[in-house]
């Protein structure tokens, strides 16, 4: 009778700082709906104190993405590249991204998740635009992917529905912040989406999982190592999770930001980080020569409406209303516009993306649970970013307001987000670092 | 508004290394009915895995002995001493020691537990004596102290209640081995029973909590150390879990050969072990100017009838027949009784305690989980013992039996239990070291 592994055994050996085989690993995926929470959690945090090297952590990843549905792109033409960001507020680089990218040759299907807490999701981001829908059936997936070169879906329970169990368990039992369990959640939906080539924006600083960069760069060394064993490419850029990413926080309102930045007008720093993201892939694609050379590629893009052009066509393509690209009133509108004061004068130094993000959560833009309902019109757009200068009383955002219930709370939280100085600010890098071979 | 601690909080900070607050800790316990068990249990392997220093040991002891009620001993007269083993097969000691030591002016209030898994509990070894309980009200039991100078009794679920909610966890989390969570559950208890004087016999070798010595030792100061903090002295004698202490093992057997030690008649492993832990506690509580002294008084009252006079009392008042003391036929008998023989020739170089536990078990004479019947006449009786030389098949030990449904597992267990060899070999030490201010 062969030895069946008991979750006691995995438990003791993490506990005690031994590496789990391979089998191990591999059962406990396929037993994770067997085994009481209770157990799961006290390996969660054994694994978050004593951590699982490499090979664990593929083996672990592979069993992951393998739990569910992994989508075969091999009829699709490659490369198939997929880019994810460890979290973010204002953060509508995935709605750029993948029509731009598309216009170099590309192939981007994009799998992305709904909102939770501060941050928004990509899939209720797109929901804004009438009639758009993120959920098609296989066949019509592949077929856009083969026409237009991107595809702007939502996961599917089936993907990697063993992450889903890990995460929810790990959100509640002090075990998200662990580098191994990152790299595996992260890994194995990429996998079990199809991608081969996968940039990672790792995110650092205040409010990141990862809060300082020498942790950052060990996530991101993991991810490469990972990657490597599963025969995936994986680039990662380190970068700083400072203010949001340029001055729209909302559904609608970061869709307008988006089209603006597809159109080549959009805000300066949202704009460079799409260009330098975008470059790195297409230097690892071999589509560019150099990272200079695939900026300019992409900038042309961006000036002479290919981009936006492809965005137009995966709209009509996902159900959406085109329409909206030219006229803002057909995405939701909110029925009210207020304005936040600065409350001192002086010299923004830093912008708290998270309680910006709140603030956005609190006039209805957010969820506290999942499957709630979320306002679209609804959010806070920046007039100031850091480095600028204000004297009090004026304007540092403006709210778009449905209900004005929590207004007040709103206007604090947005407030309370700036720290105004004396000193001159300039905003901080938008990548720190890169690693991975391009 | 004071910050409610949070069960997250406190993960987070034992994860990240970082000691509690008292407030946390204490909070902690008296939420222990409200907090999800799997974040009690990711809480409970961040304590094993980064452990807890002193005063936060203290704190939680402290906190788990007045979970409950805490039993006040100040009306009966002192010193107030209890005995503790971290566990073992075939130990009896709690049954001789108290009648032994009550004889000598020490107040012993003895609380024990039911059997679980292949060790027998004490309160079940007692119930075998026809009529004999060991829940005595209140009133009765500090009657019984004054009168006496010992009480028998089982422990309450009001005692120390936090204690049974976490060792329930505990015992499927993979987190029983952490010694300051053993501290805080051995400590409470003996707390929360009003003892003011503890001996604790902390087992080491395998099968124990504490596989090294090193180990053990450990523990032995941290008990120490937390009993000072909270004002109670405690004294830890740390000793080999070899083969099982004397040489029966079962209900029923095992009330037989602790009337025959208490007469004086004993085996000589559980004897001395008996002799010297006494004389450890008198030398302590100020009734012996050596441990030499403290023997010699201790052999004393064995043999002149005094420890069994005792013993007959303490009977007598708990509502057991006495009549079994000369007559062992009034304790439950198995119908049948099996020769294991020896699987080879040699000298017994090592007897697994818990293989013979289990034999015992497998018999019918332990529980597989809570509230279970068991039967009090079976049991194993070992003829040989480490050291002792064996032909083949000659008597190895006696089995008790009334149902043969699993006779040739447990006989296979006695077997396997023996290690035979040609080398000369020596048992254990009773007692390997001893900690603690005298």
């Amino acid at each position: 009778m062969a030895n069946t592994p008991h979750i006691l055994d995995l438990i003791r050996d993490k506990r005690d700082g031994r590496a789990h085989a391979p089998e191990q690993l591999r059962w406990l995926v396929s037993s994770l709906g067997d085994i009481p929470d209770y157990q799961l959690a006290s390996w969660l945090m054994a694994v978050t104190c004593r951590g699982l090297d490499l090979d664990e952590t593929a083996i672990l990843t592979d069993a992951m993405a393998h739990s569910g549905t992994v989508l075969d792109l091999s009829d699709v033409p490659g490369p198939r590249v997929d880019k994810h960001s460890t979290g973010g507020v204002g953060d509508k680089v995935t709605l750029v991204f993948g029509p731009l990218l598309a216009t170099q040759g590309l192939t981007v299907a994009k799998l992305s998740g709904r909102g939770l807490g501060h941050t928004g999701g990509t899939v209720d981001k797109l929901e804004s635009i009438p009639g758009f829908h993120c959920d098609l059936p296989t066949p019509r997936f592949k077929q856009q992917l083969r026409d237009l070169g991107v595809v702007l879906g939502s996961q599917s329970a089936e993907l990697a529905p063993a992450d889903a169990i890990l995460y929810a368990l790990r959100d509640v039992t002090g075990t998200v912040e662990s580098i191994p369990l990152i790299a595996a959640s992260v890994l194995s939906k990429k996998i079990a989406a199809g991608a081969d080539l996968i940039l990672i924006d790792v995110k650092t600083g205040q409010g990141a999982f990862m809060q300082d960069e020498t942790q950052a760069e060990q996530l991101a060394r993991a991810l490469i190592e990972v990657g490597d064993r599963l025969g995936k490419r994986v680039i990662c850029a380190i970068s700083e999770m400072g203010q949001p990413l340029g001055n729209a926080v909302g559904h609608a309102s970061e869709v307008e930001e988006a089209i603006a930045t597809l159109r080549g007008e959009g805000p300066r720093d949202l704009t460079d980080l799409c260009v330098q993201l975008g470059a790195i892939l297409l230097v690892a694609a071999g589509k560019a020569e150099s990272r200079e050379a695939g900026e300019a590629a992409l900038r042309l893009a961006l000036e002479d409406g290919s981009a936006l052009e492809r965005f137009r066509q995966v709209i009509v393509s996902q159900g959406g209303d085109p329409r909206v690209i030219d006229d803002f009133e057909r995405l939701p509108r909110a029925g009210a516009s207020v304005l936040v004061p600065a409350p001192a004068t002086g010299i923004v130094q830093a912008l708290d993306a998270r309680a910006i993000g709140i603030a956005a959560k609190v006039l209805g833009g957010g969820r506290e649970r999942k499957g709630a309902r979320i306002d679209w019109a609804v959010g806070v757009d920046l007039v100031a970013k850091v480095g600028d200068r204000l004297e009090a009383g004026e304007p540092l955002a403006t709210l778009r307001v449905n209900d004005r219930g929590r207004l007040d709370e709103a206007i604090a939280l947005v407030q309370s987000a700036c720290t105004l100085g004396d000193e001159p600010a300039s905003p901080p890098a938008l990548i720190k670092s890169l690693l991975g071979a391009l």
